[in-house]
């Protein structure tokens, strides 16, 4: 049997609602062999040779220039690095930032995965609530008033704004105003994990956190004005994983320059040079050569029409007591069942019925989520989304969920 | 002023003998053009997925026919675990082996960055002296006892033994076996850093130390033979940093089927899937094109003319008390100054003459290596390297150095 070059693996007859991965066919792969063929054939030398640890300039300067059109405001250069992606960001900060048996504040629910990277560091997870609204900076407030009285200060919290993973909800402008300042005042460095910002389906979501950072100097587009800003204790990471393609393992963080000079000056980096260096020079070139914005164009469109399609069939098949918000982007839909419901408990019954999700306790540190399951819509068709829902609905209609 | 795009910075006027780069010209840009458009083109859909764990399977796969061809013995798959560079796998091993306030054996001297790495990761480093058959087998014994008698346990040993950085120096067959066997006898992890294996200018070096652990089950080369192997405590980490490209950040290590496991296992992977995905495309394409062989006959050949030269120049110029050994391989040679001569105090005076070097005591996890410094002789032209030593000689024979 031969090794698996990819990490998606579909299970045949069962449709999967479980992995968060953009949609292969929308994969402009033929745009981005291009680019590299270009960036390769121009620009061999430096995209082969160890590269700058902040991320190669040209793909910062690209990055300064889109995240302009994209959102009115961009980083200056010292604020902006390369990443591999959020995951290797994750890694780093916590590597850089943290050591063994720290606590960390984490929102509730959240990317599963993040709190994997989490524990790999050996770190304590802390949750705190949110609800529709967002994170509950009330209960954050909280939290760190009853760390203190133990004597602990966390070294960051991790948030999914906007979008949710797994929830879909985005945190409302008061929220975000009210935890930007908190964390101003608290001294608290806040994780903003913002992948899919961009993605949006209805209207643009509210600024970034890290665009409303109280000591943020704003209204730096111009390519030209490159003078220090002061900043929040906002670190906002973006990537192409949702964008572009996963296997770029290509991504960014802004944050205050001092964070960034402290991610430059690692081991890791000194030694080796920036993390995805050829794939930051491939998506330098794809992004001078003008693709992005109408590829992103056509992503919201193309999720759009699932998000859509998902929606309606939930309506249409699933029975009473069960709830679920419609989300404004990303990839993702928070289903609630009905009263006793748990679904961990009766994922393999899913399973052998033909359909597939992650239980909604995964996505919680402590205890919690285990009536909800996470709905992703971004790999299936039209179809696959419309009868992964009546399989559904004939297991809660059956009763085998209770 | 533009942000660099990559990491080298050579000073006008200065002859770099401190940067231990591959020679951009040595680059094979439009091979890996070629192979990058062909991997893109018909495979794009695999090379922009998130990537498997443990890498792709068809690079597992062009690994085990290559190092087979090469060394006569290859790692069952089961056993290759495809990195980011040796740089990223060091960072990996630490964040899933270690705990910060751990300590590690380090070889003395040894690659410096590597040093960097373990520090960000807050482990206390414990230097083992090496002489020019290699690391003391011995000192390490005595280390470990030492260690033993405090209740301490090393997480790992850290040693380049093949093409030593920055000594050029290799450990014999002997030490290599009494390595093997005292690691397993005392269940020490070994972090074998090889990465400048196949780059040898005279002769094959001996069998790594992954090839000599004694439980090591071996001569599993044929591609059919998949079955799972015992394997000694031994990791051996590669990279295609020097014998293709730094900037594609892509390597590889061998190591026991639980430890591959367990990194497959890592929260980073998990959320991100496989590390430098797309550059691990491109090159199994190149692979597979039958492109590396070749290329690497290649720059044997060129690199030996210029540690020839450098050599040459070192016995023509340089004065008496000064004394090294001709590396059979690698980057490095590493120079003794006359007594007396601290090479860290002088290094400002040397580059005001218009030489650079990296001194001696930066590769030493505690104290040592001050009369020494490491000359890279990769980058610099036969010219250069004639007319560096040229400058070096007339600073000694000034005195200067004293």
């Amino acid at each position: 049997m031969s090794l698996p070059d990819i990490q998606l693996f579909l299970r045949p007859g069962i449709i999967e609602f479980g992995w968060g991965n953009p949609d292969a066919d929308l994969l402009p792969a033929a745009d981005l062999a291009r680019a590299a063929e270009i960036a390769l054939q121009r620009r061999g030398r430096q995209a082969l040779s160890y590269g700058a640890e902040q991320g190669p300039g040209r793909l910062i300067e690209a990055l300064q220039g889109w995240l302009f059109r994209e959102e009115g405001v961009s980083p200056p250069a010292q604020q902006l690095f390369v990443t591999g992606g959020v995951s290797q960001a994750l890694d780093l900060i916590c590597t850089l930032f943290t050591r063994s048996g720290d606590v960390v504040l984490v929102e509730s629910p959240v990317y599963h995965l993040a709190l994997r990277i989490f524990r790999d560091h050996g770190l304590e997870l802390a949750p705190v609530a949110a609800d529709e609204d967002g994170l509950r900076v009330d209960l954050l407030a909280e939290a760190l008033e009853s760390l203190r009285r133990r004597g602990r200060h966390p070294r960051f919290l991790y948030t999914v704004p906007t979008f949710n993973n797994p929830t879909g909800m985005t945190m409302t402008v008061e929220r975000r105003r009210a935890l930007a300042a908190l964390a101003q005042s608290a001294g608290l460095l806040v994780l903003e994990d913002d992948v899919c910002h961009t993605l949006w389906f209805d209207a643009p979501p509210p600024s970034s956190l890290w665009g409303l950072a109280p000591t943020m100097d704003r209204g730096l587009a111009a390519e030209a004005d490159r003078r220090p800003a002061p900043a929040g204790p906002i670190v906002r990471l973006g990537s192409f994983s949702k964008i572009l393609a996963p296997g770029l393992r290509l991504g960014w963080l802004s944050a205050p320059p001092e964070f960034v000079q402290r991610c430059m000056r690692s081991g890791m980096l000194d030694s080796g040079g920036g993390v995805s260096h050829l794939a930051a020079h491939v998506v330098a070139e794809f992004m001078e050569l003008g693709l992005l914005d109408v590829h992103v164009e056509h992503l919201r469109a193309a999720y759009r029409r699932r998000r859509d399609g998902l929606l309606e069939a939930m309506t249409r098949f699933l029975p009473p007591g069960c709830s679920w918000r419609a989300p404004g982007g990303g990839f993702f839909v928070w289903l609630r069942l009905p009263e006793g419901c748990d679904s961990g408990r009766f994922l393999s019954q899913a399973e052998a019925a033909g359909v597939s999700y992650v239980p909604g306790n995964r996505f919680c540190a402590g205890e919690g989520g285990e009536r909800y399951m996470r709905l992703a819509f971004s790999l299936l068709s039209l179809r696959d989304l419309e009868e992964g829902i009546r399989r559904l609905a004939g297991l809660l209609e059956s009763n085998e969920f209770g």
